[in-house]
């Protein structure tokens, strides 16, 4: 999928890359096309294998560009160019900076306009809303006061967004709701201490929510550092919920007030997910989960598990705790 | 007390309640006034039974219509009319349906206008204020900057309400206080999960805010589904507080940052709830309660207990814990 | 540091004083300048001993003149002038309220107006910016859509503020970003309970954020009562945090989405806290400590300790105990 959210610049070269991680390598250079993941990457990208967890990824990958540390170097395949980095997310958090330059600021649209009656003639909208360049709405829609819809979303048909809400980098499928307050597609919460000020992390990825979805009020939904946050189809958020950067939640979930993930994780379908959990970062879990309110999801669940608990445990276990 | 945010259709038949539960009878046909639950039906309204927990109330009721499952079918008076269901909820929500049409949708109220000094004449108020026909503002008010009052909200006398606030379907008392960003009275997370799309549950309830009150920043307060979303006299709550559809909190209670409350819970009079604290639904939690911070109650709580810990229990059993 | 947000009435007496507190004393009588804690209090403000806790600062107090109660009346040294009350903190709300009488209402700003671009010309902004009077705001900076600032805030150079921003009382250094939703600056939540209405603390503290800071998206952060809430230079806060009044974190600090804090603790440097993490009040944490996700902190941490669970304790105990 093309990103039509962030503008790649074109012509960059070995050489920027090298000058960006202050590397002297005079020797080979040619033009790289872009910046992608071991699974998105194709021939003429760059891409990264920073932890033993991919190995399967890298074998698969197109690339023949891969930026690692020596102690990783074994694994890369002979066929590969390879170009050994001390912090191997640092060195991918600068080359997206050279192809993204504006990915990482993150200011507000300030083209947006006031809407347009004739450009969306069959819409239902409030006052004050404010909509940017290309912006896309689908029939039978509508859009409620003060809210701000940045450039390039794209919203499908029967939609109903609320008031006071603000959306960019995100594209919304048909008959899904986002409630009044909602703050969706802003970058992620990814960045790298640093002593004096923290090198953030460009954010080229977009919120992409399917069909039939809820996204209740106050909700903050961040958009992915280099893949996509995802929301599936018919999938039902409640009041307040916080979605980092990069999490995939799938289809028919039931994810109540409160509840938060931190980055990266998978949610499977039809997981429902009790009021205030909280689900770690870079975790699996599986369909048909059910996790009960309060819950602190840390590792791994498989399907058709049912867990409660601070760190999360079966069901069982939880309650045979309780006086 | 007239529901005056949801008109009510009338006219309404058996036929047409037989016909959207594709129950063929053509029997017996007469006028239905309305839906309602046990303790608040008359005569001709038609109410429901849907779990043993609500016997005592059956037995009360003054309607002569009810809708029930073919298991609890033996607990119904025989002078009463019995209607049988599978799902007694999703039947429930689909007679809702027919009554009040509008209140499944929820979205934005088209028709709010920039304030008229005119017709507000005593309030003191802040840039981009939208109101809605017929919103009722009391004596000696504040109303800040880019809030929304949609139609038929009644505020009453010595109000502070901030900027960006958001106020439908609620009702507010005498000298209470709305911070900035606060989204009260939209509808419930109350739906039917389907396979393609859930099926919202219709939400005909409103927000009823007591004398005295002060709702925090960022707060986001549900209406109820088919009764009301009460906060009682004297309470506080602090900021990022969720409450969800149909609770009912007491007088002069304290309920501190980031509080979530699970649907159709009933909270006493002077309760202090810790921070972060959860609260189940459709549990009862007692007068002078005390509930330490992070707590995750789970089930009732009698009158002047001191609960913490999740599942919170005595909190000197939970502070014996603590190494 | 004078108070730039709150004004104070001149020409406050003893005999003002005494007439609020409702003691009768027509023996003495002097112009007090201020009331202030006992580390800031000069000779003339007066000044309060509450607490057993705090005898070192009461040891060093340039004030002359000193609330406190019967209990504590042996403590203070026979130099000072000591005034004896039943409720230390509400003799103290009471006269902080004779001196700031505007700090309890805290009602939104009515004279701010829509941007000049006259008074700002440098500055990059949105549609239906409100800007409050004397609002400074330094080079190279962005303010996003329907933002508002209110009086007498002040922004250092190349700061990023996103749309549906309110900001009050609040001083921001260089290279900040405040993201999309925060509120900053509002009284924090601390009263006394009273039987018909809870009687409110004035808060005449400000908000202080540093170099390099991040504040993330509905971020709740109040303004302290007679100290200041402090966010340190280079922390970083994710989306959904809540921050208290008279909170003080460090510099460097990395604290996740949904994190907590209740009133008055301060945090050291380069703290790191998981997400839904919560902070009990009037505490203290060190330099370097680690929280890990869904803790509750409820009692001191000291420096370089790694930290989990509810209550929180060693991070091992709490991984040991993972079934």
């Amino acid at each position: 999928m093309k990103n039509s959210f962030f503008k790649k610049k074109n012509n960059i070269f070995l050489k920027d890359i090298f000058k960006t991680l202050k590397i002297k390598n005079t020797k080979i250079n040619r033009k790289v096309n872009d910046i992608k993941e071991l699974e998105a990457a194709s021939r003429n990208d760059i891409t990264f294998f920073h932890s033993i967890k991919y190995l399967e990824l890298l074998k698969k990958t197109k690339s023949n560009l891969i930026i690692t540390n020596k102690k990783l170097n074994n694994f890369i395949p002979k066929t590969k160019k390879v170009i050994n980095v001390d912090n191997v997310l640092l060195a991918v958090a600068r080359i997206t900076g050279i192809f993204y330059p504006k990915a990482i600021d993150d200011i507000f649209d300030i083209n947006v306009k006031c809407i347009d009656k004739k450009q969306y003639p069959s819409l239902n909208f409030g006052k004050n809303v404010l909509i940017g360049n290309s912006v896309k709405i689908g029939k039978n829609c509508n859009v409620g006061h003060n809210t701000i819809i940045e450039k390039n979303v794209r919203i499908g048909d029967n939609c109903n967004i609320g008031s006071n809400v603000i959306i960019k980098n995100t594209v919304i499928g048909n008959n899904t709701n986002v409630l009044d307050g909602a703050i969706l597609g802003k970058k992620g919460f990814g960045f790298f201490p640093g002593k004096k000020s923290n090198i953030r992390y460009p954010h080229i990825g977009a919120v992409i929510i399917g069909n039939n979805v809820e996204i209740g009020c106050n909700n903050t939904i961040d958009r992915g550092s280099l893949s996509n946050t995802i929301i599936g189809d018919g999938t039902f958020l409640d009041n307040q919920v916080h979605i980092a950067h990069n999490v995939k939640i799938g289809k028919n979930c039931i994810i109540t007030g409160q509840v938060g993930f931190a980055g990266s994780s998978t949610i499977g379908n039809r997981v429902m997910i009790g009021g205030q959990s909280g689900i770690s970062g870079h975790i699996s879990i599986g369909d048909n989960v059910q996790i009960g309110g309060g819950s602190g999801v840390i590792k791994n669940i498989p399907s058709n598990s049912k867990v409660m608990g601070y760190p999360a445990t079966n069901i069982r276990n939880f309650l045979n705790k309780i006086t």
